[in-house]
């Protein structure tokens, strides 16, 4: 066994399991919800920069997604919602915490496949409870040496794996949807990144175009292809 | 150097710092608003209800309770609740996440004179989000050796802990006022805990007598008469 890497991380969402259609599909029944005061792109955009606004207090994840549509709906309601609807779309989290989780084509055998040859640690953001009961539903938590969840991942956050993992930058490889999270931070502090998009992403976790070009890194378009990537 | 752990884990909420005089602040607001509604005794018991059975789904922390002061407001208004009621509930979260980090009295000392002959890590349970923002307002990142953020703390939660840090569990010490979280499960795999009594205590987190009764530890009234015990 010799390869170029000493940890490989893998992100969560999106990279393994579906998750981003599962917001999406939340979204379009708060929609429905508000339907009858507005139109459908002004709740998108109100819901947008009440989620950006209290990203620093509340975090990623669906407990934050919940309180931000609820103050949404108090918004765009002008305080006339019921309390059946904050109700509803309390209950619309609480059925997102219990949801399926549904891995992408190919994973369980890539992952699988990489973890003979590799350290591999998942390194996703998000809400600690919802993440590692997302990873125990999935069925892969042996094939991971180490589980890093994080509450931001910048280059700090990354520089901070590294030293408690004990490897060093240019020994890691990164591995995810996000250029903006799982590329461009990981490249900036020396280490390596594999882009894996997905067929949709966060508007909150697309990069600025002229960030991308600074950066070099490799895009493969399945996980399914990274275990012969790492090889050649 | 000697001594006769090679790790010191220290809770945090109400060993470290006050916390659960700002859940009972809050939760006083929270009954003042519904206060034409129902008498405290009665929302107290509601709001523990919804919030045990919200654990699951939402785990502990501030956003977890405020969406279950959201429910039980909608359950005990039969959703009569106003938007800008709901409003001033997700407020109580938000200035809950913005509020000071007050210290217990010699902590600051106690902490600096631990970390100078031993490893010292950050124990705690609840928000990843919320725990490191205390933890960096707190001014005492510096002298934790490692902090573990765990979803749930029992006996599987800290036998993580120690293999993640390569310690065996009778060169382990846990340190908190919890004897439910801290104390309890640390003594039934086989390491040391020492019990910090806090002025009040979450109800959720009082032990059954008889599961106390069974185990040996030590208790402190304070944490600055933690580094001379450690020495003794």
């Amino acid at each position: 066994m010799s390869t170029r890497f000493d940890l490989v991380g893998l992100d969560a969402d999106d990279t393994l399991w579906h998750n981003e259609p599962l917001f999406q599909a939340t979204q379009a029944e708060f929609r429905a919800l508000l339907a009858r005061y507005h139109d459908a792109a002004w709740i998108d955009e109100r819901l947008h920069a009440v989620e950006m606004r209290n990203l620093a207090h509340f975090g990623y994840g669906i407990k934050g997604f919940v309180l931000s549509m609820i103050e949404t709906a108090v918004e765009l309601t002008d305080g006339r919602v019921s309390g059946r609807e904050v109700q509803a779309i309390v209950d619309l989290g609480r059925a997102m915490t219990a949801h399926p989780v549904d891995l992408l084509d190919g994973v369980a055998e890539a992952v699988q496949a990489l973890a003979v040859d590799h350290r591999v640690a998942l390194v996703t953001k998000g809400d600690l409870l919802d993440q590692e009961a997302k990873l125990a539903r999935s069925g892969l938590g042996e094939h991971f040496a180490a589980v890093e969840i994080l509450s931001e991942k910048d280059e700090a956050a990354y520089r901070a794996v590294l030293r408690r993992q004990g490897v060093a930058p240019e020994r890691f490889v990164m591995v995810g949807n996000s250029v903006r999270s799982d590329v461009l931070p990981v490249v900036a502090i020396g280490a390596q990144a594999v882009h894996v998009p997905y067929a949709v992403t966060w508007v909150h976790e697309v990069a600025a175009p002229h960030d991308e070009a600074a950066a070099v890194f490799a895009t493969l378009p399945r996980l399914a292809d990274l275990p012969a990537w790492l090889a050649g």
